[in-house]
């Protein structure tokens, strides 16, 4: 028998993940918008027809508060403690960063499963994010990104997708890494590389300046020998890379995109959280897939 | 000695065309916006003071009545006839289509020469074009070009860059074009090809659709099969390549892009648009290069 | 009812075309080797067995005689008179240049068609001459295509192929060729583009020097400035592209590489071949599709 | 001052190694061939003329026996004492695999660095290994990689640039992996991935079959699914990826291609070689650099 899925809350995402599941599992959906979910989920609108499920679908972060989901797309309050006891005693219950929240599930004693910390879903969501910098970059320069001179501060997940693409693109790529063996693998792309501490002498020669590592790495040092038409497109997530105080006073163009999967590409980013959990359930074997 | 040139009117992209000249020319500017000027190019506030010079750029088109430059950035009218008494009597005169205002020029007895009819510059902005084409997917799609279906109506300059573009951006592109030497091409880039009798019978399995022909290709027939969500983009030139009228009665979604160019990349239309006049004064010898 | 097809002499890939065309048509082969051939297909051994055909199938060239099929895998003789017999009178002959042989067709009042002369057919040859070429700077030169300097005269449908392909293998590209739009196009493959006026004093600067003009442009000027080291491969047909005295004169590397399509990949030559002949076919209407 | 180098026997590459070495250090060569020197480095004839030096360079291996040098291009033997002996008290030893020679370097209280054992050089060589496969599947296979179907067992550092290398040569490839992370990377290249467990039932669909896992994972059960025409390339090192007897039994096709870069490029790999001494020395600090 197809096991079945409740999803609650959460933004236009999770209505494209709902989408996704239903191709394999009875998918509910609670707190969602209509718009964003096909005929194959019905959407529950009052809360007491919620059937008792199998697994528990919730967002990121799953609450603010630690009693209510976080469903900006809900008329109704969502209680965590309404959703559990629909959940069966054996189910599973997914977030993404369950904080405050965590609590009530183990009083519940019902197992979490926390899909953004899985390794997949933040490779998957390169291409989202890479696709995002992009459209910035196309609607931030006056100029093509064939041809641009590109900077790349850091090659981790991001990086490492966002390099090739743009060099498949025509620009001339170049990666800022502290580390010489993601230099070598820059390289390998089609790409040139610097080390961290070259970035001072070569930051005046680029015309987008795009970081990813989670750390100020553009200081004022750096800001200053910026070119004034420089774009500086800052990927990173809080506190972000760039001294925003430095680059007001010098006048820089900064743009700091973050969550860019779920503004960019919904579909695909709900795609990814349902793949993600698909394959956890598959790894826990037979009863799930 | 350096041969000077006079810059007359125009949007943004003649103010960098202006300066990509002015690495080879002294360059005279009239009619133009300063913001888009730098410090080597004199901007001429009062026609009154405009110096005699031996090449005169004019925009896309030249002129609409024949008279007065078109110049949108121009506080005062700047008159044609003014503007050709200013220029030798062996001088040319560089325009994108010069309709109503050639007669002046004949009359005047100065040649004139048509870029936009030169091969070069079509060629070069497919670059402009199809990245403004990207832009567009990346902004009306709710899911990413990696992965997307997407086909491509037409195999000349703009869909020989957009398609292996695509390609490179991990997309899933079918080309239709009439000639199976242009699918050859197509499938060489690693894309797949129908011809366009095909066209009804594969429609429906687009996420986008996107059209090069100047020709009403996507007829009512085709609109029926096409997805609800897809989106279908239209870069053909006047009258377009869309059934406009039963798009709307059934309820498409598509997006007509005219001169993307100028748009999204003026700095490099302005480039494409000096690289251009410098090529044809190089054939022309010695004199100009 | 599935027309008959007599593919009659070739070297290895007419077997492998024949193998493709029996997907579509009941075909049978005489003079080819055994290897080449699937089930599908009857190797007649003794000539007297030839069925009736409606479509003959023939080499490149023809005949080197006028007289018998050009048939190097074929025990017997087979002669053209013999061939022509068994076809129906509205019967079709296709072949590869029928040069002397055109004669014995013509009185034997029997259509013709010349599938070299199609430039869908040298338009797909371009991949396995590329793939052949990328085999021959892979076996001839002690260092990697990627970071590899190379130099490809000429953009024609080679070049037009080879080029991004080596630019995606990572190799530092330039193209030279005198058209200035072809330039351009090769500039937006990611390449860099000379003109053949500059060739001199950019030849000492390659790795590679690849030449796919059928015309003597690596003259012993040119010769002189390329480097010791550096490996000349000649992909034009007679009378190719370096002057061979001035060459060997010189010391210098050269490859002459001809007809890599059916010496490196026959399997693929063949099924171009036989796209070419279907797509021919389907063009005559429904008599042949 | 500039520190001196000596470079004491190995293969071809070894003499690409001083050749790159000798633009930052002074070189001295033993035991090498002349034909891979360039005037730049000294190549010592006889042993009695070699200089003291700060830095030694041994091939890999560094000695069959412990005593003597691994030198093939050598006339003379090479002990590993003589050399030892040549070094300044605060000297480097590089080496490739130091083994039974590790003692001898102990004893004389020399400090061993091996290179082998740097991620960056396995990192780098993947470009020439990659290459070395695509020249192989060129030469062995009679259809071009454009248009056929690969698959690539694992994705470490060789199937990392090897698959999408191959999917720029527009083969459609398909990378088996364990990991699921690695098979989300696989596809993020453009390739389509499987997992080891579904190898058996998809195993008979393609051209070619290209190993880099070291382990025995292409057995018996899988042999038997894949294509008469199959090519299986094994690029693992000892004991190699395919079941031997096996495949000879069943009549398949398998070449096992061992120590690729320094066949196929002994430039490059030479180069890499120098490169990695180079950032080592580079991280010792100002001493070194």
């Amino acid at each position: 028998m197809k096991k079945t899925i409740l999803v609650a809350g959460g933004d236009l995402r999770y209505g494209y993940a709902a989408q996704a599941l239903a191709e394999k599992f009875d998918v509910f959906a609670v707190g969602l918008a209509r718009q964003s979910l096909s005929e194959k989920i019905r959407l529950i609108e009052s809360p007491a027809e919620i059937p008792t499920c199998d697994i528990l679908i919730l967002p990121m972060p799953v609450s603010d508060d630690g009693v209510l989901v976080n469903a900006p797309f809900s008329q109704n309050n969502l209680s965590l403690n309404f959703l559990t006891a629909k959940l069966k005693s054996d189910g599973l219950a997914f977030g993404g960063k369950f904080g405050k929240a965590q609590k009530l599930f183990d009083e519940a004693n019902i197992e979490t499963i926390d899909y953004l910390a899985r390794e997949e879903m933040s490779t998957r969501n390169a291409v989202p994010t890479a696709e995002g910098a992009v459209q910035l970059m196309l609607e931030e320069m006056p100029r093509t990104i064939y041809g641009s001179r590109i900077l790349i501060l850091g090659f981790g997940r991001i990086g490492k997708y966002l390099a090739p693409l743009l060099y498949a693109m025509g620009a001339d790529v170049t990666v800022a890494a502290r580390d010489v063996v993601k230099r070598a693998q820059a390289e390998m792309t089609g790409c040139k590389s610097i080390a961290f501490t070259e970035l001072e002498s070569y930051a005046g020669e680029f015309d987008v300046i795009c970081n990813t590592v989670p750390a100020q790495v553009i200081t004022e040092n750096i800001l200053e020998k910026i070119s004034p038409d420089a774009l500086i497109l800052d990927l990173a997530s809080r506190p972000g890379g760039v001294d925003w105080e430095a680059a007001q006073t010098l006048g820089k163009r900064v743009v700091w995109a973050l969550s860019l999967p779920g503004k960019t590409a919904p579909v695909t980013a709900g795609e990814i959280i349902a793949t993600t959990i698909l394959h956890i359930l598959e790894e826990r074997g037979a009863d799930y897939a």
